[in-house]
C-alpha cells in the first residue's frame, strides 16, 4: 500500500525541506520562510517554484502552508480557538479567488465543494470524514432561500461529500468528484485527509495547507490518482494531518541515530533511502501494513475534526460569535 | 418533512392496493398478484399499467414486488439466506437488461452502481448506508486485474456509493448520482433506503422491490427529487424496506377501528383522507416530526443490512458456498 | 415490557399531578410550586409528603423537581449553559449531606456514584450510559494524589459507572450497584436514565430530579428492582430525561380529544384508564414494542448528555471558567 | 503507561518463553508442549511449576495455553468456526470445577461471570467490551424461569459485565469486581483483554489463556490490580489476544537484527534489556504513548470478537446447531 518508488514516506513538504536542509543540499527554486508566534504556534511556508524544484522535492510546484502547534490534541478551547483563527487566515491567503475579504467577522462570497478524503471505517484515516460531519454546509439554503437566509449577509454555497475509499465504492475519488463538480460546479474544492508523517513527532500536532491538490502515492489510505485542477476539473487545496507514522520509518530513524551515536564509519556513508530500505529488509515482511499511531488516536481524530471543521467555517462563512459547533 | 399533498403517507405501492381493495375501488390497469411459500413468505406484486391507474395509485407506472416475511428481524441464519435467496431472484427477474442467468449459483455481467440512501447518523434512515457496507464490490478490481481476478467466471462490476442527505451535502442526490453515473457508466443505479409504512405489522418485515426508480417524498428523509432513468440517466431499480411509522397513521388507524367499533355512522362518511387530517388535527403540532419506531430498531437495521447487502451479492455475483458477510 | 399494572404509563410526577389536576381531584399531601424564568424555562415541584399521597400518585414519598426548556435540544450553547447551571443549583439543593456550599463557583467535598442506566446501544436507551461518557472523574485522581492534584481546592470524588441491562449482564442493576457500593463507599448515588413520558411535548425538554430513586417500572428499559437507599445501601437521586412515549399512549389521547370534540357523552364517561385500554385493545397487539420518539433522536441525546454532565460536574466541582466538556 | 520494571513487555507467556531459548537458559520448574493441527492452528503449553520459575519468567505459577492460527483475522467462517472450537475445548479443560462433560454438544451447568476489560472507546483496546457485547447470556432467564427455558438441557448461568477502564469510572477494576462477585456469586470469573504482544508477527494471530488471572502491567490499559482468586474472591481465568506491540520493542527488534547483521560484536554482548533501554534512550521520549497496529485494526476487532464469544459460547453452553451470533 504504500509507494515503494517514493524514497523517503512523507507527506509533509516541510520534512522534505528539513531533510534537504540535514543533507546540505540547496535546491533552487524552493524557498522556505518560518514564523514563530506568540502561543508557540510555528507557521512556515515551503514554495516549490520550478520544475528541477520539484523533482527533487518529490512533490509539485506550489505553495506548502505548515502550522505547527504542541497542543493541538489537548484539551484546550481557547487554544484551539487560535490554531482555527490562524488555519482560517491562512486558507483565506490561498484561495483561487482574485481578491479576498481579509476580515474574518465577514464571510466570503465562493462556492465551494469540501471533500472529506479516507476511510470512517479506520480510525487514524477518519479525520476527512468527520471533518465533513462537522461543517455549516449552506449551498441547499442558499439554493432555495438565497442570501436572505443569512441575513443578506456575505455567506459562501458550502457543500461537502465523503467519497469513501475505493475497496469501498469500487470508484476512484477523482472519477466521483469530477462527475460531481461537472454538476454542482463549485469555484474550488478542498480536501481533507489523513496524512502519513516521517517523523512521529508531528503526528496530531501539524496542518499543512497546499494549492497544489492531493499527489499520488499521499494520504494514509494512498489515494492513487491526482486529484487537482486537471483531474477534478477546478482548483484544489489541499489541508491534511499527520495521524500515522510507517513502522517502518521509525526503525530506520532509530537505526540511523544508532549509527550515528556508534560511530559506524562505514554506516555512515549510507542514505537515507538505503537505511529503510535496510530496515524493512530486516523486519519485513512483519512491518508491512504496520502503523504507528498514538494510544488516544480516537481522541486525537475527534479533537482535530472539530478544529478543522471550525477554520474552515471560519475562513468561508465568517467568524460569528456564537459558536456553531457542539 | 411529510409531503401535506400526499394523501395517505405510504411508500408501499402494496399498501396503495390493500387500500383500494377495501374501499371497494376497482382500478383499471393495476393488477395484483399473490404466492405464499412454505415458510411463511408472502411475495405480492403489484403492476401499474396505465397512466390513469398511476393516478390512481399516486406512484409511477411499473411493476411492485414486495417481500413480506414476518420473521425478518429474528435472528436466525438460516430464515435469512432463505429471505436473501429469494430476494436475488426477484431482482434477476426485475434488472433491466436483456437476458438474465437465472441459475443463483453462477453470477452475472453487468455493472451496476449501488446507492445506500438517508443518513447513516440517524439510526431508522442508516438502512441504506449500512448495505452499501456489507456489498462485495468489485468494480475496482475488475478494472485493474480483469475476470482473473475472479478464476473467468462470470462477475458483475459492483461499484457503491453513499451520497448523503442534503442537510449533510448541500446537494441533491440526484446531482450527485448523475455526475458518477456519467463519469462511472454503469448499466443501471440500485437504490436501498428506509420507507415509511403505512402499517405498524409491517415495520421491518417487508421487502419492496421496484423498477420505476424512487419517487418524490419517498422515504423517511424525503428526498425531494425523483431518481429515476430520466434525472439520473440509466435505469434505476429501487429497494427499500419500512422502517418507521408516521405518528399521525397510527392515530388515524386508532380512530378508524375505534369509529367503526361504536358505529358512529355520521364520522363513518368521513374517508381516509379526512381521519387523517382530523387526527393532524386534534393532535397537531405535537406529532410534527414524530415516527413510530420499535423500541430494537438499532438490532432490526442491523439484521436488515445483512440480509438485503447478501441478496444483492448474490444476484449480481452469484451464491458462492462461503458466506462473504460479516 | 410495559407495566400492564400501572394504569398511565409516565416517569413524570409532573404529568401525574397535572392528571389529579385535570380531573379535578385534590388530594391531601401533595403539594405542588411553580417558578418561571426570565429564560422560558419553567421549574415545579412536586412534594408527596404521606403515605395516602404516595398511593394515590402511584409514586414514593419524597420530592420531584422538573425543569422544562422548550429549547433544550437546540443547538445553543449560552442556553445550554444556563440550563446546565440551573440543574447544578437544584441539584445542589436535593443532596442527602448537612450543608452545602451553594456558591457554584466553588466545589463540593462529597464522595458520589453516578451511575448511567440504560442501554448504550438503543438510542433513545442510551442517554444516562452518555452522560457518564463526559462526566469530569475524579476518585482515582485524589485516591492516589490527594487533593493536591486540585490545587487543594474543595473537590468532590466522583465516581462513575455504565452497569448495562439485565439482557446484556444477566444481572440486576441493584446486584451490580449494591456490591460496587459496599466495596467504594460513596456518600450518595446519582442514577441518570431516560424516561416515558405521557405526553409528546416533554420529549427531550424535561429533566426530572428527585430523591425517591428510581421505582419499579420506571424508565424505558423496565429496571425492575428499585433502586434506593434501602435497596443500594445509600441514598439514591435519580436524574432523568423523556426521550420517549408509549404509542399507546398518543392514540388514547388523540381519542381522548376526539371523543370530547364530537361530544359523544357515552364515551366521556370512561376514565383514562379506560381509554387507554380500548386504544390497546383496538390496536393490540401491533402497538407492543413501539415508541414515539423525535426523528432526531440521536442528535438530541447527544445533546441532552452533554448538557446534564456539565450540570452534573459543576454541582459536584464548581463552575471552572474553562471549558470541560467535548 | 508502560510497567518501567518489566524488563521485556509482553503478555504472552509463550514469548517469555521463547527468549528463554534463544538464550539458551533452562528454567527448571517450566514445562512446554506444543501440538500442531491439520488446518495449520498451533496449541502450545507452558507450565510454570514453581516459584522459582515464576520469578524467572516474570508470572504466576500456572497454565498457559496459545492458540496460534494465522488467518484468524481473514474473513473465513469455516475456519472462525474451527477455532472457536478449540477454544471451546481448551477452555472447558482449564475450567476450575471438578469434572467436565467434554461433548462439546451438550451444556455445562456452571455459574460464570465473563468480564470485559477495557476501554470500549479506544479500538485496540475494545476487544474485551465487545466479546462481552456477543455473548449468550442466560443467567438472568435461568433465575426468572429455571432450566425449563432451554428444555431441560444443561446450560450454565452465564452473566458480563464491562467495568470500564479507571479514567473512566475513577475505580479500580477489581473494586468492581469484588462488589459485583460478592453479591451474584459466580463459581469463577473470564476475564477477555486485548494485550501487548513482542512480536508483531502475533499482533490478532494469537489468543492465550491462564488459570491464573490477570497480573499487574498486564493487558494494553495496564489494569494494575492483580485479578485473581485472592483479590477477587472466586478463581479468575483470563483470555487475551495480541492487538498492539510497544513502539520501543520492534526498534530494539530490528536493532537486534542490525547488530547480528553487522556482526558488531561488542554490541552482541548487550542483552535484551540493554538494547530496549538503547532503543528509548535514542528515540525517547518520542516513543511515548505510541503503539504499533495493523492497519485494519477496527476491522480485525471486530473478527476477534465474534470469534472469541463464539468460543465462550460454545464452551458453557454446548455447540448448537444454528447460529447465535449474527
Amino acid at each position: 500500500m504504500l509507494e515503494e518508488s517514493y524514497p523517503i514516506r512523507t507527506d509533509l513538504a516541510l520534512e522534505s525541506q528539513e531533510r534537504l536542509q540535514k543533507n546540505k543540499k540547496e535546491v533552487r527554486g524552493v524557498r522556505f520562510f518560518e514564523k514563530k508566534e506568540e502561543n508557540g504556534v510555528v507557521v512556515s511556508t515551503v514554495l516549490i517554484e520550478t520544475e528541477n524544484a520539484s523533482a527533487a522535492m518529490g512533490r509539485p510546484k506550489g505553495t506548502y502552508v505548515t502550522i505547527e502547534a504542541p497542543e493541538m490534541i489537548e484539551e484546550d478551547e481557547g487554544y484551539h480557538r487560535d490554531i482555527s483563527m490562524e488555519l482560517a487566515r491562512i486558507l483565506r491567503e490561498m484561495l483561487p479567488v482574485k481578491t479576498v475579504e481579509k476580515d474574518l467577522k465577514k464571510g466570503l462570497e465562493v462556492s465551494v465543494l469540501i471533500v472529506g478524503l479516507g476511510n470512517r471505517d479506520v480510525t487514524p484515516d477518519a479525520l476527512g470524514p468527520r471533518v465533513v460531519d462537522n461543517l455549516f454546509i449552506t449551498r441547499h439554503i442558499i439554493n432555495e432561500f438565497g442570501k436572505y437566509a443569512f441575513a443578506d449577509e456575505d455567506v459562501s454555497r458550502v457543500s461537502g461529500i465523503v467519497p469513501g475509499v475505493m475497496a469501498q465504492t469500487g470508484m476512484e475519488c477523482v472519477e466521483i468528484l469530477r462527475g460531481v463538480v461537472k454538476e454542482t460546479k463549485p469555484d474550488f474544492v478542498i480536501t481533507v485527509d489523513a496524512l502519513a508523517a516521517r517523523s512521529v513527532k508531528r503526528l496530531g500536532r501539524t496542518i499543512q495547507l497546499t494549492d497544489t491538490g492531493i499527489t499520488p502515492g499521499s494520504g494514509i489510505g494512498n489515494h492513487r490518482n491526482a486529484l487537482n485542477k486537471k483531474s477534478v476539473g477546478v482548483p484544489v487545496i489541499s489541508l491534511g494531518v499527520p495521524t500515522v507514522v510507517d513502522a517502518a520509518t521509525i526503525v530506520s530513524d532509530a537505526m540511523t541515530t544508532f549509527i550515528e551515536a556508534m560511530s559506524l564509519s562505514d554506516l555512515q556513508k549510507l542514505d537515507e533511502h538505503e537505511r529503510q530500505e535496510l530496515a524493512r529488509e530486516l523486519l519485513s515482511p512483519q512491518l508491512n501494513g504496520l502503523f504507528v499511531t498514538p494510544k488516544n488516536i480516537d481522541d486525537s481524530i475527534k479533537q482535530l475534526s472539530f478544529l478543522i471543521s471550525e477554520g474552515l467555517n471560519i475562513a468561508l462563512l465568517g467568524n460569528k460569535e456564537e459558536g456553531r459547533s457542539i
